[in-house]
């Protein structure tokens, strides 16, 4: 993946292509290093999937730094790494003020992370690689977003080649329709990687503004929304099922809420821009920003009144739909949580009725639903003690909790100190590599990372 | 209950006695005209309980309301029902910005609701009304804080004598304690009163601060701390029975939290007040304070760094004890649901291992832990729905989200708007309705008054 960029460097005729080269060199050595390690059985379980799928993100942030640091283009490893891990966990939380200062290989290189992240890296990996069908599929379930993975076809296999190639062809059209509204091939190409994987890097600090083009907005917008949908729909669609789509309730709630949401903004800041349509051009943006986890900007949203912000941050942290490239908790996970909460609040009520919790007319197993719970409880958990040692820089409680906030649900700007105008330069070491630590946590939805911490058996065979 | 207040009036030659009278003669038409629906059974299960409860505590806040209301000294119903629910939820929070202007008779009247809020109002009716033991139970249960509730003695007439018993001796010691420190018999009543329920209202604008002593700021400080322990541990106490005081789990990490907190605020603010024995000083009267959720104040610590505002809002959301006078979601069930989400982990990373949650030794039945689980989230879901009902006043985020916080977790002061040097005055109507119902739901821990949202249900008989 390295050798892309370099080409990217080679094309602009820019020196940057020796880092890459590098960073590819180092990555292979330590690749070889590491198949020296011979495992007493190959066999991977639910535990083996997280543990591989947490320590792969781990070390292939730490090596995606490399080209950054080699070049001296972001000053200070740390700052590098936080802005892999933003990369790869497509949050798009940024600590470089001027984008445009980079170089083409460089900046292509950042966005082009973002791509790789937002469909996967080790499901990018499955569609390659000889591996059997159960072993990728804990792979695929450690890394892919949402409470239940479903199998489109049999082979697990088969299905990350169906999701990744509805994922380029979405990147491409987008790629193109970009290029129709005036852009350079490189703005098309990065913004299409940044698009597709609700990342949200830009090449310019004024983010999508900068091209001040209605036409730019409205493809943006509606790109960003249709890479806040589960990628299952397309499937549905391209196999003619029209009505499983139509019957499909996390797609309802996600629609009713979008627009929603778009509409309740727009009437709430429709004084600061003079009308309902200018607003709602606004709030659509950043409705489906926020929403899909994107992170783009188009106006400063820090500035808008109290009740607007308070419904998009609860829309950053519910995030996009299951199956998605967004980040978030993910629309399924709540629904299957507030329906959950409904059903014990009845059970307390009418202690003999038997109740249980159903999706799309069938009956969500056990498993899942307290798997939900634990996901929502650990979210608040984690949320809360990262914000504790962020709030050692003293920042106030609005830019530490929606800085720990955006982070974890890989969305990148925040309010206040992290709001749109800022970037996450003033944070300390610490802060950043918690911060760093939250966005891997956020995009492999917490297990995978977790595992990590189960020290005692991570080096040992069962 | 209105004749302890109209006597405190006619002692300092007041004319409020009145409205006292009035109130109690409204109380008792009401009263008498209820008796007149006669239930089918008069049998009480867990729905019973909850619906009678949170029914119960209605209308006894809106009609504690009303002495404030017919005096005028306090301006408009909706800020009478504030003060009332914050009264009778031991939160504290006020409307009130000079307590000093009130007159005797309902200055008292506003502590003294407190005081009865703390252990409960139907308690108190137990230990006096004619009830089988099957029915007080549920109602006491309903009432009660803490994720289990258990039995000293077998009769639950009885068990609740006891911690009436408790109740009534800490806050007589408190009273004399403070008289000794050379406050006046009435302000040494009303802040043991407002201590004891963990309430917080003062008759000062200036808490605990206008008596400018150590020794009072000491007294208070113990008494918030005990009063913020489980009740058992007293009556294991009396019992002698030394032993399971020293293996209580719960008071073993109460006392832990806040001796630590003590001592990590003290470093933090050490450079405001000049060394680690003042800074101590303060941390340690904040830390009883917030824990406790009683809310007194005698600095401004919203001025405070914000690594101790982060750790004294984590105190302040999760609050005192199980069984104590204190609100916030308790450490029993913190401590439950830390252990469920170790358990969960273990069991995804391990699937064939068996886990329990064990406390003091004890397995924790999975009811109590399914509904600690609960707790939590129905505790952050109407957080963010009533912040976000809260945001449309325009407030800033800090504000709303820890107006709401305290409210629900029944403290009294936040941080910016709500800071410890404001009131809850300048908050809509709206808004004040919303934080009344957020301190009663968590003065009842949330289900007695969801059961009353359970409309169909409500006015039938099964």
């Amino acid at each position: 993946m390295l050798l892309v960029p370099a080409i990217v460097s080679v094309i602009y005729r820019e020196d940057g292509w020796k880092w890459f080269l590098l960073t590819a060199a180092i990555a292979a050595v330590f690749g070889t290093l590491l198949t020296l390690f011979k495992p007493r059985t190959r066999a991977i379980y639910v535990r083996e999937g997280l543990v591989i799928t947490g320590m792969s993100w781990m070390f292939v942030s730490i090596i995606g730094a490399l080209p950054f640091f080699f070049s001296g283009e972001i000053p200070g490893y740390i700052n590098c790494l936080f802005e892999t891990c933003s990369g790869f966990s497509t949050t798009g939380s940024t600590v470089v003020s001027s984008p445009e200062s980079l170089s083409m290989g460089i900046g292509f290189w950042r966005c082009f992370i973002q791509w790789l992240g937002g469909m996967g890296v080790l499901v990018l990996l499955l569609t390659v690689l000889p591996l059997g069908n159960e072993r990728s599929m804990h792979l695929m379930r450690a890394e892919a977003p949402g409470p239940m993975v479903g199998k489109l076809v049999p082979r697990m296999k088969d299905t990350a080649k169906i999701l990744y190639a509805i994922y380029i062809g979405l990147t491409l059209a987008e790629a193109i329709l970009l290029k129709c509204g005036g852009l350079t091939v490189y703005d098309s190409i990065v913004h299409a990687f940044t698009t597709a994987a609700t990342g949200g890097f830009s090449t310019h600090s004024a983010s999508i503004a900068y091209f001040d083009s209605k036409y730019v907005e409205i493809v943006v917008t509606v790109f960003m929304f249709l890479f806040g949908v589960n990628f299952n729909i397309y499937f549905l669609l391209l196999c003619g099922k029209f009505r499983d789509v139509a019957k499909n309730s996390e797609l309802r709630v996600y629609l009713t809420v979008v627009f929603g949401g778009m509409i309740i903004i727009a009437l709430n800041i429709m004084k600061i821009y003079g009308g309902f349509f200018p607003a709602l051009r606004q709030s659509s943006f950043h409705v489906a920003t926020l929403m899909s986890t994107t992170g783009y900007g188009t106006a400063d949203f820090d500035t808008w009144p109290a009740f607007s912000k308070a419904i998009m941050l609860l829309m950053l942290i519910i995030g996009a739909s299951a199956g998605s490239t967004g980040g978030g908790i993910k629309f399924q996970r709540v629904m299957i949580w507030v329906k959950k909460i409904i059903a014990d609040l009845r059970q307390i009520f009418r202690p003999r009725a038997v109740t249980t919790v159903r999706m799309d007319g069938k009956r969500v197993p056990d498993a899942a639903v307290q798997s939900a719970s634990n996901y929502f409880a650990l979210y608040f958990f984690i949320t809360a003690l990262f914000a504790l040692i962020v709030s050692i820089d003293g920042f106030s409680l609005e830019t530490n909790l929606t800085a720990v906030m955006t982070c974890l649900s890989n969305v990148g700007p925040g309010f206040g100190g992290v709001g749109p105008t800022h970037t996450f330069e003033a944070f300390s070491g610490l802060s950043k590599i918690v911060l760093s630590a939250a966005m891997l946590l956020g995009r492999l939805e917490l297990f995978p990372m977790l595992a990590l911490l189960d020290f005692r058996k991570l080096f040992t065979n069962r």
